[in-house]
């Protein structure tokens, strides 16, 4: 199944690496115990911002679109300082970045899946590297804090609603649905599917609950 | 020394890599005070039994093999679903998987060494790769469940038996012998060693025996 | 910006990994609390004089340059192995590895940046692969070792004066110097700025004494 890659305005794409680059510098200067310096909080920053886009092109064997504007870095780099500087106020706007950064995730999830569906991958490696455009810069981010990964522990279905909005486009796109289409429904689901999720604490069981014994 | 890349049936690839994604998965469920839910066990498995060859192919400058079907992902999956669900059964076979495992370790390290040589690298970069194509799935689980990364530490030759398999791989390759040939011995070596080394305890010198002093 | 890359004689390359692979594995040697083996100990070796090119590599999309001779391999895993026989003696020769260490840490931004800018890449990427080249090496170190990213922490201007060498050379390069002439710029500004800041104890700021409150 070959098809067009999905792709949003050059504003848009800054916007949503921003709001990635922000949300992890934040989650960084949360540590009061950690002597993380200014240096550090940008590096989490850009991983959180760029890290989806930069596996999923890596896995895809291009070098990463991210590496190919001044744009990109400088932006990330910006938000990630505006969000360490700013975190007190950005912190009363929590409620807020989580539907954007949602809306990130579906954005990340949707370039992902076309842009591996464009290339000639078959459905399932397509969904999987939409989900890792969503969610790698989460779990980059984690692993230079040296964090246990957020995501495969019992929490809101932050990878879940990724998923799922990738198998939606991908099961649109086979129904013969433009990509635009298919696009629009995928970001819609994963940030209805996130944001219900968080509201209303729904989780994935722990593993240990379902093990035979 | 360009050669033929020794390749495997669709099957034993297949098999091969839901043994890896089973033994992830158990490992995994075996951490009875981590919370992970049933999407981080997936992906410890996946990453277990994908992990070398997904590095293989990234430092060969190609788009991932186990990208490239719907198979890889769906076996990898449903194996560290069975292998969580089920670890209690798994368990009692452990003697058998550790020898399945001997197997698979010998067979990534003869599908990662020949295809090193067939894109016409050099001998001692065939035989890294072709250890990490074996061992990488462990590597990439420990750094994962922010473990120390086991086959670093005092241990059973687990990275030493892929290394000596894919060394007399090499060998064999620069003395005339046909790639099937070579790779034979490449896995029966790996398997027996690893074996041997667990039924013997037999491990590496520690470094702080050796340093000078 | 497109301009020819920066080589240097393989005998200056194979120096400069010898010396990250020595450093690598006298840094893994200090702790004797764990139970590296002899293998963990080269695998950090590796990883430490490696890193830098592997990971510039596989972001420009190329097979990594040090996997295309044998030497690349050996004189990293020779010098890995001395740095652990021999810990005690080098130790004494810490301020000369440290300002060799400065040396090579110029030399690989400058490297890293110009075959950036030779494949094509705007000159804020071409910094970042400077960067990511000469300070690779020691992220990976402390991914591998499970440790907090030294880099990422209050300490000695080391991520900073890689990025301000590359950056006096995307600069100079802009401006019409010959290539040579940036880059040696490049190797004495990284050299100059590191020596001096581990010897005043210069640092960037840490993030909490910056955010407004």
């Amino acid at each position: 199944m070959t098809s067009a890659a999905f792709t949003i305005p050059l504003w848009a794409d800054l916007l949503s690496i921003g709001i990635g680059s922000l949300q992890g510098a934040m989650f960084a200067a949360g540590f009061r115990d950690r002597r993380l310096d200014l240096l550090g909080v940008a590096i989490i920053g850009i991983a959180t911002g760029f890290g989806g886009g930069i596996l999923r092109d890596v896995l895809l064997s291009q070098v990463p679109a991210a590496l190919q504007t001044n744009w990109h870095l400088i932006v990330a780099t910006g938000a990630a300082l505006l969000g360490m500087l700013l975190e007190r106020i950005f912190h009363r706007l929590r409620h807020l970045i989580t539907v954007l950064d949602a809306l990130t995730l579906g954005l990340f999830g949707a370039i992902g899946t076309t842009k591996a569906l464009s290339l000639g991958l078959p459905v399932v490696p397509a969904i999987f590297l939409g989900a890792i455009s969503a969610v790698g810069g989460s779990i980059l981010r984690d692993l230079l804090l040296n964090l246990p990964i957020a995501l495969m522990h019992v929490s809101s279905l932050y990878a879940v609603a990724a998923i799922a909005g990738a198998t939606s486009l991908v099961g649109l796109v086979a129904l013969g649905a433009p990509i635009a289409t298919a696009a629009t429904v995928c970001v819609a689901l994963t940030v209805v599917i996130r944001v219900l999720a968080v509201l209303f604490s729904w989780t994935l069981p722990e593993q240990r609950a379902l093990a035979w014994r």
